[in-house]
């Protein structure tokens, strides 16, 4: 090589990965799902039959169609939150998008620039810290309970903005299964963030994406839900923890204007079309029977973790039974650090998020760490956490 | 609604678009394919017998295996090049992206800042000039013969710009079936290209979305190819041309650590599972016998549109035939603004491509416009085209 185009790179890109490797034994990380409740088969059926009927359409852009996404697929997804998060609106209210990675990405692009700062929970999905650490934005971490934000630490802290002039730009919340700590917002404390948000004119980004695998309560009406016509919330939800991570669709719903202004910033050419067409086709008969049997399926391995990591870990690891979702948090004693254990722990083939990488504070959450279930047997879920524990083990027993 | 968040956004976004409204009876506009050779039963078939054997792997982020894509259609990108494009190397020099617009934001987001300056040819896609706009970036317009870059022109431009401290950040170029010209820079011309770009240490950033519809010329190898093991090209390309523009697939080409450095960039998750599944298995063994029967369809409505053009426009108006693709380029006499006549066009249900929207220079471009035919029946086009030359009869009674 004479020339190395890498070398007229930005010099301030995040770090390239290395060569890919495969996932180890126990892959406790990812969002993945349950590999035996796939609904592949359905999908394959649904993607056969609605492409006999219109498969001509993909020749065109959005199959010819409005940029928000296949129509049919926004009037399910509206129609669903009706029946399962109290949602109103119309499809010209939901925008479909690539995950809802790509809806955080929207939502960011219009609202922030570098210098500006948002309210986040303060153990939070680790994409979002590591998208406002890329923007150069301030987060002020919320501190929670097991009703998800505390309510007078937020204002509190929107008290302190204010005196300082600082008018935060949104509050980012995942209230029902809230990732990592599994709880579910009850509906009180819905309507009274509501009413805080309103008093301070904070604009709340809702992030329902593990709201379909609520078992351990009847799932709330969303914030946008019980919002009303408000104009505060924007939601974000998505089909890839109810159906397959690997298909790549999610949705926005916010206001028409709302939405028709995060449209302009998708200049992507439209989501893709086969997994709208496929999923359009298949939810409206099979997605609530999908969902229960899915996570019926969930609750099995969260409780067969859950045993686990109190029998292995024994009485100074705590960890609560999370409300949903396809993940546990675990809290160690005071003066751990739980990266340190993440080598030996991937030698002994265990993979797991760090608690301080999924933290706005990376001391309260280093003795802290997320473990994944979804993907995994009951007896792998034993096996590696009864694995994770030799390790900790070792690793009290040398510090 | 007592509160707006909108009010809440940037102040520098894009112009929010209008409520959605279906196309006019003759839009020329967009690159929407040909309804009548889109392999949807093919593709549907191939769906059914991939989620047969892989379904249960939807379960898993990148289908369990790299983010680079899935390596069966990595593979057939590679080898289909290599027959088609003299293209080498292996399947992690590809990354498979959701459109190749996810590969112009890539190479973007990787290269350029505001301030920076780009070399680009003085007709160009308009998506990528309202990127560039967007980013703040400078970009120099290079002169476009019907071989493609005038290569004289380039060199004072590469001079002018040493001689004021400037290094453009790279070349876009769009060698192969050029947009919108049509045009096909001949192999002698892309190996003094090639030398120029190394003289100046040029990156150059090759799209041939549309390359795999050439149909005037053999068609000849990338620059990519040309260059070896130079490391001056990214690459990109598309199946939306080839196969359905509905199908958000691209994929870039590049050294591994290129490569690499792009993912790190691509925090989407993956590029959705289920197109990349369908066409892995439908293309090996029918890409290239669908290609030439698409090719053959889009050149008998190529040769339409010329001929319409040609008879209903007279000499005044010059067309050259393309060399593929899905596009014609006119060119009007001096002093024209093809601008100035789109919203007559518009009542009478005619849609364009405005040249000043496709050209560095909107004051070279404006005597310009593109149409596109690809999606449209022969006797379309020729009813929309005499169409266009009534509106455009009467705008010069008019005027």
């Amino acid at each position: 090589m004479t020339f190395d185009i890498a070398e007229h790179f930005r010099d301030d890109l995040p770090e390239a990965p290395g060569q890919w490797q495969s996932s180890p034994e126990f892959s406790f990380v990812g969002g993945h799902n349950d590999p035996a409740n796939i609904p592949f088969s359905g999908l394959s059926e649904a993607l056969v039959n609605v492409l006999r009927r219109e498969g001509q359409n993909l020749a065109f852009y959005n199959l010819g169609g409005s940029p928000l996404g296949y129509e049919p697929l926004r009037e399910f997804v509206i129609s669903q939150l009706g029946a399962r998060a109290g949602m109103t609106g119309g499809p010209d209210q939901v925008l479909m998008v690539s995950g809802s990675l790509q809806a955080l990405d929207l939502v960011n692009e219009a609202m922030l620039s570098a210098g500006d700062t948002v309210l986040i929970e303060q153990a939070t999905y680790g994409g979002m810290l590591s998208r406002l650490n890329r923007l150069g934005v301030t987060y002020v971490g919320i501190e929670l309970d097991d009703g998800g934000i505390d309510l007078g630490h937020l204002r509190s802290m929107l008290e302190d903005l204010a005196s300082q002039g600082v008018s935060p730009k949104y509050l980012y919340t995942i209230p029902t299964v809230q990732n990592p700590t599994g709880s579910v917002m009850p509906l009180e404390r819905r309507r009274a963030l509501l009413d805080l948000a309103r008093e301070y004119s904070l604009p709340i980004f809702e992030d329902e994406c593990y709201a379909d695998l609520t078992w351990g309560c009847e799932r709330p009406p969303s914030l946008r839900a019980l919002d009303g016509d408000g104009g505060q919330v924007i939601y974000c939800g998505s089909f890839s923890k109810s159906v397959a991570p690997s298909l790549r669709l999610g949705y926005v719903i916010a206001d028409d204007h709302v939405i028709r202004q995060l449209l302009a910033l998708k200049t992507d050419a439209g989501t893709g079309s086969l997994e709208q067409l496929a999923l359009a086709e298949y939810c409206p008969s099979n997605f609530e029977s999908h969902v229960e049997r899915l996570t019926d399926a969930l609750k099995t391995k969260s409780d067969a973790m859950v045993d686990a990591v109190r029998s292995e870990f024994g009485p100074d690891v705590t960890v609560e039974a999370p409300m949903g979702g396809i993940y546990v948090w675990l809290t160690f004693p005071e003066g751990t650090d739980t990266a340190s254990f993440s080598s030996a722990a991937a030698s002994a083939g265990i993979e797991f998020n760090p608690g301080a990488e999924w933290s706005t504070d990376p001391g309260w959450g280093k003795r802290r760490l997320r473990l994944c279930f979804g993907a995994h047997s009951v007896e792998d879920i034993r096996a590696g956490v009864a694995a994770l524990a030799t390790v900790y083990g070792e690793h009290l027993g040398g510090s």
